[in-house]
């Protein structure tokens, strides 16, 4: 991940993450996430959900390929730009990285204080990022 | 779509579009919307664009099922929701449906007075609609 990405992903709370259902369709959820290194992640946490298995977590069985859209909106549309990443994601319950996500997770949103967060995480190994803005360097 | 569903969209500038690409993989991008009656409608506008054929419109016409995601996000997690929407999207390039779509964007962003909007449009039937947030009724 080069800087220029690195430093946009930092400064965006929240981003859309996609994954493939079953039937092909993209499945998508708005998703907290942190950088560990290279890669990112983003877990599941104690907000109410619908069903006892998620989605995202099926579909990354399924299929580990996922994309990301993190952007930036705002009236003044010169002012706009997205960054998008394609990535292979794995899922993790346990063990060293697990933890190092949490931890990355917890620092950057001091909601996890008062927000249970036990996994599993879903670390995205980024294969392929693109970013856009209206006005190209 | 119920009350409580336009209610939200109408509140949000910004959301995610989700189009399948020719791998199977979901593309994603931010796009600016407008409700016309039951449908959405975005519309590819003159802001700086890499290709001359966007993925976008590529996939709709291989695979018309798209997803759309509008959401809140804040730093009081209680105040989170989204608004998902499964579709299948329609192109537009010119008659009466494609001008009424024209008109609900530049009603409803007056960014489009300066930024060209030439089309074509987007039009998204809607298929299901799902809610969340944390405090449900």
């Amino acid at each position: 991940m080069d800087e220029r990405t690195a430093s946009r992903l930092d400064r965006i709370r929240v981003a859309t993450l996609a994954t493939i259902s079953a039937d092909g369709r993209p499945h998508l959820v708005p998703v907290v996430f942190a950088r560990d290194g290279d890669e990112l992640v983003t877990a599941v946490d104690g907000k109410p959900k619908k069903q006892k298995t998620l989605a995202r977590i099926a579909n990354i069985s399924r299929d580990p390929r996922v994309t990301l859209l993190a952007h930036l909106y705002d009236e003044e549309w010169s002012k706009l730009w997205w960054v998008r990443v394609d990535g292979t994601a794995s899922l993790e319950e346990h063990g060293e990285a697990f933890s190092r996500a949490l931890s990355a997770l917890r620092n950057r949103y001091p909601q996890y204080e008062s927000v249970d967060l036990t996994g599993p995480v879903i670390r995205i190994a980024i294969e392929r990022a693109t970013t856009w803005d209206p006005n190209p360097e």
